[in-house]
């Protein structure tokens, strides 16, 4: 059967193997949606996953089959992120965040966010905002959250390439419970931050 | 000449007249991503332009001219997006809002916002996010804010569908000045919100 002609190139079994990768990551994705979607529902905060950036290359003019005209884009690339996942407002507060899964009990900074994404996380909490890494463990399937300044941290000390230990997000993170609705309660986690800076104000 | 081969079916035509009413659009839009760009050089506001959402059906892989793998997207569609085009952080506060041109001296808000997007900018309001429309105004080349209590205001009394005419924006929102660097500079007009609400807080 070995190169019978219909068998599929290598290269597509690889790009099936990266899918498959990238679907785990889109599972710990799917459940921060459907969080976000339970407090938009109940009217508790309004944070939404930014869409992937896309560059347009070429776009027709294509009609359905109810004969509706679509524009279909027929050539494209993906882009690189100039800022984080998610952004939005809570308890008055503008939230930003980047949620990322690991196969390791460890979180590798350098492979997983670009330089500018730090910067961002960075800037933003400067100016007032809540901003934070949110990590899915796989191996242990528990959920940290890591605040900017506890980031900042680490990535100074460890010349940005580093690769961040779970036993840093046991100390200087929050564990983040999980359950059936919200299933990422992120929220707790950001009332402790909110709640401790109107006793002592940064 | 009628039907000569070469022509350009009708259909064709259509597109390259609403290619440059679009381009109208991004013209305004490039002035506030200018202006957004200066804001974040000045360490002022960190406020960007969402990516438009694109639902991708097809991605193959391709090497460029140095070899270098790519994922070329060959069939992909416009979403519409669930909330609005910019949001970030100025002065600790989050901003929302949305960006459009008209070519004549009213706006049409049937036409050109759709209802959950309304929604959106009344929800984070609600939540203390300032959101808002900025117009420009082609004729008389004139930018102004609206914000969203005074947008609501309007939206309701007149069955959602209703055109804003340029003197309920200049009579219940704020003349934007235009100037080199930053083109359109806005944060003056959140300033003006911003320092009112800490008189009295809303």
């Amino acid at each position: 059967m070995i190169n019978y002609p219909n068998k599929k190139p290598i290269r597509d079994q690889k790009s099936v193997k990266k899918t498959s990768h990238a679907n785990r990551g889109i599972n710990f994705e799917n459940l921060i949606n459907s969080s976000n979607e339970f407090f938009i529902d109940h009217d508790l905060a309004y944070i939404y996953k930014k869409p992937t950036p896309i560059k347009v290359i070429k776009v027709n003019f294509t009609k359905d089959r109810f004969k509706t005209k679509k524009h279909k884009i027929s050539e494209a690339y993906f882009e690189t992120p100039s800022t984080t996942d998610y952004n939005g407002i809570y308890r008055g507060r503008y939230i930003d965040f980047e949620a990322k899964q690991s196969k390791y009990l460890s979180f590798n900074v350098g492979a997983n966010l670009k330089a500018h994404q730090v910067d961002h996380l960075a800037n933003v909490w400067r100016h007032g905002a809540i901003s934070f890494l949110i990590i899915h463990f796989q191996q242990v399937d528990e959920v940290y959250i890591l605040f900017t300044p506890q980031l900042l941290e680490h990535y100074q000390k460890n010349k940005n390439t580093a690769t961040i230990s779970i036993d840093y997000f046991k100390e200087k993170g929050y564990l983040v419970e999980q359950g059936f609705r919200p299933s990422i309660d992120y929220l707790k986690i950001l009332d402790i931050i909110i709640d401790k800076e109107y006793d002592e104000p940064r």
